[in-house]
């Protein structure tokens, strides 16, 4: 057991993290495991906090947090939809290992009846089994039958909601507004009006229904204070929380305190919201004393919806958005903050939430599950500004390559010569001269077109499809 | 004269700007004018700082500067590009009032004989009248006759280029490395591997040519060198320093400390050492214990040159670049710094460089110049973080109004209906919820569709366009 609050400088002393730990175990010297803090906002986009250039979101608190500890400017979400990236955030691994993304659907519906298998492990799990307390709060998304529930998946407790807050929609309610029809899927006026009773999704404690339709407005709100509670309870242990807002996915609601907190519309007062959570969290942990003692992440699930205009985010310089794997719709806001032991600093190498479980598992010197095989140990970015382990990125959509990121190099594929089983590089960009992706260099880079394409067929060979649990009805 | 390292304070305690400079005045109070240090770059975008976001690039200095500094997120260039937007920045005046626009040119040439009219007035002619040092380092770009150079427009002195840098083209040299064509225009090799010997531009001192073609790669470093000598000869006396970097207009080029620095190419190295030389001139101030004293402002004559691919720079979430209409094309970086008398902030408010001719009069307390008819005193915003005064900002190309923004609404209109005389509005955004102005509203307010068309109508009727100085030959 080791107290990390001192590691960094420790570590400077020792020369070497193992021989540290090694160290500290043989001198039983006091210590302490860290708390663990995952906050994850849902269809927020790279550029949606002012310390990542929104011209117009005020987010003072992600700011302070940015420049306390790390802020990640190339660190990607698993997938680029909901349900696969929560599904890698949680286990370490591509999703197409493990049934989450499929070939038809692109996230998981109320009529689903799959979920995340009993055998996967999850970062609460792997805490669970060292003593921690675990609690999620917020959107699952990974399975709403009893047997995939989050009680099942390592949480001590959960307060939430199964998946999307746009789901469970009351159609007749919603045709009713809108003389008798649905309207376009992303255009109805339900969006831009949006109330509570349009969708009668479950709020739920553990593996009960709390309520059907809760009060959205309310949301952000009953989330902050749950994440407060359960960490001012477990101050004295070590504890991690996952802590899964609902916004800023559509349909979009905020407390009565921030109607109109944002001259950025209902969109900027959601992300006003989120930010003044983050804010919540972490003057909690300091009222605890514990803020030393803990590593807090904030991070999006994908990018910004775009199809819903001024209430979808925006993914700032990057192109595109949710549901694409240009890097608008995976590149995601990421900020790493543990005061004493990350030091300020804008890190550009690369990361992925799939790298959580591997990063926890050495923050908490546990062995890491051999499953978690796409997941890098971060730690010695994260203590001491080193070179990120994470040198390639997959960027799946459905169970499809469409892109790979190599170093600086991104080579995007044609779907349909995947589909007919042909690997087919159809551009190239250089990620750093071009955050964009407007510049094709396929032509200049021959070298690079190969090593993408070889690293599609290496990693391809070593990809077990597991079943559809999106498909399953 | 006045104390205004301690303005704010005291104007908290007298609660009005006027009060405060009449008691100061009365008592006789020890004071001493504030210096001016306005440090502007060539072409940067605004997505170009990490602070704005950009991924790779790395500005530390520029980072700190905004969070000890006031970040300005809606702040405008005078124009679209060099010679128009630098009018601008000196007069306070919309450039077509002074003939600095054209219905032909973009900008002033090397066979240009036009330049600034003897009857404008500078800031530094506003400064050197109430005593101060005034100094110019860097791009001029407003006439290099004689008559039109900086020594002429208020400057004591002035070291660096008349024009931009891929001016005075050596054509012969340039065709021998493209196999006898000159390529296109902005494609040749002799961009992607400049060499300074392709330019012919003047570096001069005074009135003078020092040299013809000078070493590209040493320009920042000596417009630093030059700037903080001047800082450090004139730190016991107020001064006014006007630092213009010829970089990052292309040909790129950086010294050799430079080289490779970042990981965003040839662009992000240029950026990177503009930053290091932001920092040495902070350092300098610091040095010589007048930081407290000193207002700095870093911004951009205009947006990123976006045909130069990832020779330009980025405009973020923005719209277009230099030489368009869109906000890519004028919505600069914009920070200001002075500690002890602006406090940390991110300021949403609408400003431009034409207000900084009236905050610097008001700063130093002289009287505004009647001519300076298009200029807003920001110093509101600046020491007391209130609203700021402008609400309208009319977005020129050549003499053509393509754009006007007034509060959250930005209106284009079509231009060939302007060249008719007519008024036609052609789409309206809401910059504050869709700052990438992709969501036309005009069906949505008729009543900003009024009022923007009305104030074209209103701003047109109050100019008289003056001889057009870019045309004359």
């Amino acid at each position: 057991m080791l107290c990390l609050p001192h590691f960094k400088s420790r570590c400077v002393v020792l020369g070497c993290v193992s021989v540290l730990f090694t160290y500290l175990s043989l001198c039983g010297e006091e210590s302490r495991q860290p708390n663990i803090v995952i906050i994850v906002a849902d269809d927020m986009g790279y550029g949606d906090m002012s310390c990542n250039g929104h011209p117009t979101i005020r987010t003072p608190h992600l700011d302070r947090m940015a420049s306390e500890g790390q802020k990640w400017t190339n660190f990607y979400a698993a997938a680029s939809v909901c349900t696969p990236s929560r599904a890698g955030l949680l286990t370490g691994r591509y999703p197409i290992r493990n049934g989450m993304c499929s070939s038809v659907y692109q996230v998981l519906f109320p009529d689903s009846t799959g979920g995340l298998p009993a055998n996967e492990i999850t970062i609460a799990e792997l805490l669970r089994d060292v003593g921690y307390r675990t609690a999620m709060v917020g959107k699952w998304h990974l399975g709403h039958l009893p047997e995939y529930l989050p009680i099942q998946h390592g949480f001590d407790s959960w307060f939430g909601i199964p998946y999307s807050n746009d789901m469970d929609m009351d159609r007749d309610t919603v045709k009713e507004l809108n003389g008798g029809s649905l309207g376009e899927w992303h255009t109805g006026q339900h969006w831009n009006e949006p109330k509570s009773e349009y969708w009668r999704v479950p709020l739920m404690v553990g593996g009960q229904v709390l309520e059907r339709g809760p009060d959205q407005r309310q949301l952000t709100q009953i989330y902050t204070q749950k994440s407060v509670e359960f960490i001012k309870e477990n101050a004295g242990q070590p504890f991690f929380l996952y802590l899964a807002h609902s916004m800023p996915h559509v349909p979009l609601f905020r407390s009565k305190e921030f109607v109109g907190s944002s001259t950025a519309g209902i969109y900027g007062d959601v992300i006003e919201e989120l930010d003044w959570s983050v804010g919540e969290v972490l003057k909690a942990l300091q009222a605890c004393g514990i803020d030393k003692d803990t590593l807090v992440l904030f991070t999006s699930d994908n990018g910004p919806w775009l199809q819903f205009k001024t209430q979808g985010g925006s993914a700032g310089p990057l192109r595109g958005g949710k549901g694409t794997t240009w890097d608008g719709g995976m590149r995601v806001p990421a900020i790493f903050w543990w005061p004493g032991t990350i030091e300020a600093a804008v890190i550009h190498g690369i990361g992925s939430t799939l790298d959580l479980m591997a990063t926890i598992a050495s923050v908490v010197d546990v062995e890491l599950p051999l499953c978690a095989e796409d997941s890098f140990d971060l730690t010695e970015t994260l203590f001491n500004c080193g070179l990120s382990p994470r040198d390639d990125m997959i960027f799946y959509r459905h169970q499809t390559i469409e892109a790979i990121r190599r170093g600086r190099f991104k080579g995007h594929f044609d779907r349909t010569a995947s589909d007919r089983g042909e690997i087919q590089l159809c551009a190239l960009y250089d990620l750093n001269e071009d955050p964009a992706e407007r510049y094709d260099l396929a032509g200049m880079y021959p070298e690079q077109v190969s090593a993408l394409t070889e690293l599609y067929r290496t990693h391809r060979a070593g990809i077990v499809p597991a079943v559809d649990q999106l498909a399953r009805r």
